[in-house]
């Protein structure tokens, strides 16, 4: 970390400062230029809040040398992590489709839905039965007896499944589901965070909607740094301006984490845009920026679903948009 | 609500689209102009899911006549709701000035601060024990030692306190704090809502910085909902691209929510702006914008905060900041 | 246009609404049902201010059934729009590569470059001349000078040329400019579009940060209404909260625009990101979301240009990227 | 400016980096610690483009000792800048209350609403006549007509008159006009502001919608680098998501346009909240905030105005606001 004073810092603060920096175990590095004086920090900066020292007044600004996340640096672990979600493996050249309805209604439903994406090559298995949803009163999921709906399709089919947690205490009833998702409200739900960095399944951690990249990676570390380093990275759109889709898909984050981190980085294409005409297109461009994975929603019948239908897809829909994925994925090796 | 269809809707869809709104207990009014057909749906609109039906083929917009906030909402609830913290009322025409620091650290800490703040005028005393930090790394707070301290101060001085609560099973720790704060990273943990809403204690309801007015009245509806009606919400800044401040301070919100719900509206300049010497012009704003109270952090001696220190002001500035709070409530009667 | 009264409007203000709606040409069917009336407007409503009806007291909403773009509108002009740009074609599944310097600097420079991107594949050649620079002492361009180095390199090649203007004055030196281009920072720049209204080249108009893709399809219309029906839109990354790059890529924005207008799109990934090693991969992503042509900066020593460029790439690096751009659109049409 | 490197930096790309900062002219002091190199740089690092060097591959980060504004710039002009426009001054304890109509409309108007907002104290007169529109179809402002009557009302009055500008070939149509104004969407119109660079006349500048406070700064610089000193700036608002409000109010930008420059500060609420009930709250929060002056529409029958309309004002609205803002201001002063 290195520290730029302002010109003639007042000294007695300069003074406070250095003592502080002292008093985290950091070995101060002071070097005078004409104009400024520069402090380069050596010691574990992590615990370090870079914007306490930013705001002082002695201070021009702070700049890390080293991102504060480093079990997910990829300085320091340069080779692709690999998560195995079951038979599934996700990253290091592995990819994967994660389709299922976004909420589970009946056995029959998420039953004949598993079997169809099976058929068309997902992977894994995803349906909701925990829902965050902004208004009190709308259909909240199926809860308790929407994981024993998701466990009789795991076992009708042998997909594996994701199923999104909201609060640590659902937690006991996750222990056959294969890998546990955090939603973009719980990408800074840090008490639930620690807990799954106790946990050994996999954790599909979704980027909150106005959390930056760097934020997404904090929150990963949170994770990692308990014990837990099956952590995978989901973008799935943020909140901007634009209202033409219900979030801006960034996905330029999918090269800009695999720089910065060796997780992989799967997509969701379905909450980011809310609009089944754009999945298609939003799957290709993601699977062209490097994805490792990505995760549709997918209907038997979007009308009628309880919630967030208008932006599934059939799944005679999903079989084309595999295909295509495939297609896409030998045309970039070349 | 209002669905305005598009032009020439598919009659199979149309049918289907009536079929589920008939499903939903609502009664449908169509009526047909030269170039659209608009369904004027009575019933209880407030469990239905606006993007669902906005997302159809055959649909152009739907528009909600009635706000799906129905206890929050000033048209059901015209008057003022005036909300008691031990002897503080907030609300109604009530001004509360509500002080501490970012993170207790020590008895000696809060207990000086806590006397300083309230013989400047604070109602209410403020102090971090649970501390969301991007950072796994970063200090995370006193936690339970942090109430107590927080509870010593409370009884040193005889001002109810406020602190903030990140996951449920805190909440016994919570048994003599006057009033539970939800940051603003929580604005969205349903889950933690839900149990606020049995709880009988006032809930200070943080802006998540990402959520619009009417997401923050919504998130205010799932604690009303539960029975109870103990809400004061908090306007603390918003995510932009700004950079100048930590975030944009939106003091249109005040009018906004006034306007909107009878709950008071509290504003949070420190950890909108981030900078110590914005605190005060941005306290002037927010109480000629006609808010019901500010909170301002406090410290001692900003330079040795173990967190955020450099947004906080010493308790000399706050004591300059509080009697031009109250000069300026007296010019704004004139 | 539908118009959603409140409940129980005041009966004067609605005459006064009616009265100005008809003054407007307008014909008017109310249609009233229990708890609301809706108000149909039948006529040309493109000139009407929206945002001025939906701020009187007695209005719910305002929904408008038909775009106010009407010549940029897909719905009128079914067909793709293919621009001819020289004997390069873009749109109606011709793609083209506009590859070339920031800011041309020397006739050796833009020719050899020129030279390179022609023999990867590049369609149209691309250099700036005139540059919109935040600061008034950073180099603004050769100006007229350049304009005659890029007619070198466009005699040496043939590669057609674009060049972005920034004001109506310089368009006397764009006689034999092949496309001329509007930049982000003068989307909006209404007398500006309305003189390329008049003209007969192409237009490469690109949206502003912070402009909706509704509002890119309105000033297209500003040239489009001028009889200029050349005009290729182009997606350049909008302004948010995110820092990693230096503007966010929305490539939905590619499909929606397909869906709402007839006009062909292009991506620039180079000023979207900002950074050099992100160009491909959003190269990549921008073709499989089946953009009609990518504008990309091309340097022959990045480390050396006089700006942007750190996110201009080498011609090695652009050649690779063309050959894998044509086998991806190879892989997309299975 | 300060370049710190990254660790091990390349030693071919370190000295050509070396080399080119050298060719600026500029003298650099290499410290080196154990972990990192800094590179200090003399000179005038005014023309430097950040982000250039910032996205070296060798470069951790680029920071700026000293804001690229000079002339703008406090420090080198601690004392504020007093702009006078005609009778009215504005700036260094200075307040003015700038109104009238977003439109002119007709002789009558102007001349009765100017009448009105004299008696009420206004200073300056506000008055469109070249309008952007975000449509090519709907009004487009009175232009040369509208100057004429713009003058009329100024000399029924007295009032000091401003109105937009919208591109340089209207400049001569201001020879009488007593301040230009620089709209939102022409705040980076380079062209534009360096030719009223050249100009006696004072330039209100609005901020751009999605333009930092330090770009707002930059594009003043341009006009006081041509050597116009009479600039003020103007915060009307940013574009964010939140949509209750048309724009978000950045009211911090007040004390920190102060802190940085010493050019007068002006708010206009009636744009950036586009709703006429929260343009009073909002005019008292700026009064508050510390600002130099406020810009309010005001019009003798919001239900007609040709535009803007549900934002304007009526003149006893406007009388009641001038009154409160003057006396808020001298509590202020207590």
């Amino acid at each position: 970390m290195v520290v730029i004073l302002k010109e003639n810092p007042d000294p007695k603060q300069l003074e406070n400062l250095t003592r502080w920096l002292k008093s985290q175990d950091l070995v101060i590095h002071s070097s005078n230029g004409i104009h400024q004086t520069v402090l380069g920090l050596v010691g574990d900066t992590s615990r370090i809040d870079i914007d306490l020292i930013k705001a002082l007044d002695i201070v021009e600004d702070v700049v890390r040398i080293q991102d504060p996340f480093k079990s997910a640096n990829r300085k320091f672990h340069p080779l692709d992590t690999v998560v195995e979600v079951g038979p599934a493996r996700i990253g290091g050249g592995n990819f994967a489709l994660i389709a299922g309805p976004c909420s589970i209604e009946s056995e029959e439903q998420i039953c004949s839905i598993a079997e169809a994406v099976k058929k068309s090559g997902a992977a894994i298995l995803r349906g909701g039965v925990f829902k965050p949803r902004t208004s009190p009163y709308a259909f909240q999921g199926l809860r308790a007896e929407g994981i024993k709906l998701l466990l009789e399709a795991k076992k009708a089919t042998g997909l594996p499944v994701v199923t999104e947690i909201m609060d640590i205490s659902q937690l006991d009833l996750f222990g056959e589901i294969d890998m546990i998702q955090v939603g973009a409200r719980n990408m800074q739900n840090f008490e639930l965070l620690k807990q799954l960095g106790k946990s050994d399944k996999p954790v599909l951690l979704k980027r909150g909607f106005a959390s930056t990249i760097k934020e997404l990676l904090m929150s990963a570390e949170y994770i990692l740094a308990g014990g837990n380093h099956r952590v995978i990275l989901c973008e799935r759109g943020i909140r901007t301006f634009e209202t033409a889709t219900r979030n801006t898909l960034d996905l330029a984050a999918v090269p800009v984490l695999h720089n910065l981190s060796h997780l992989p980085v799967v997509v969701d294409p379905s909450h980011a845009t809310g609009v089944a005409k754009l999945v298609e297109p939003m799957t290709m461009a993601a699977v062209a920026a490097g994805c490792d994975g990505v995760m549709i929603e997918v209907h038997n019948d979007p009308a009628h679903a309880l919630c967030d239908g208008p932006q599934s897809i059939l799944p005679e829909n999903f079989d084309a948009i595999a295909r295509r994925s495939l297609i896409l994925r030998e045309a970039l090796k070349k």
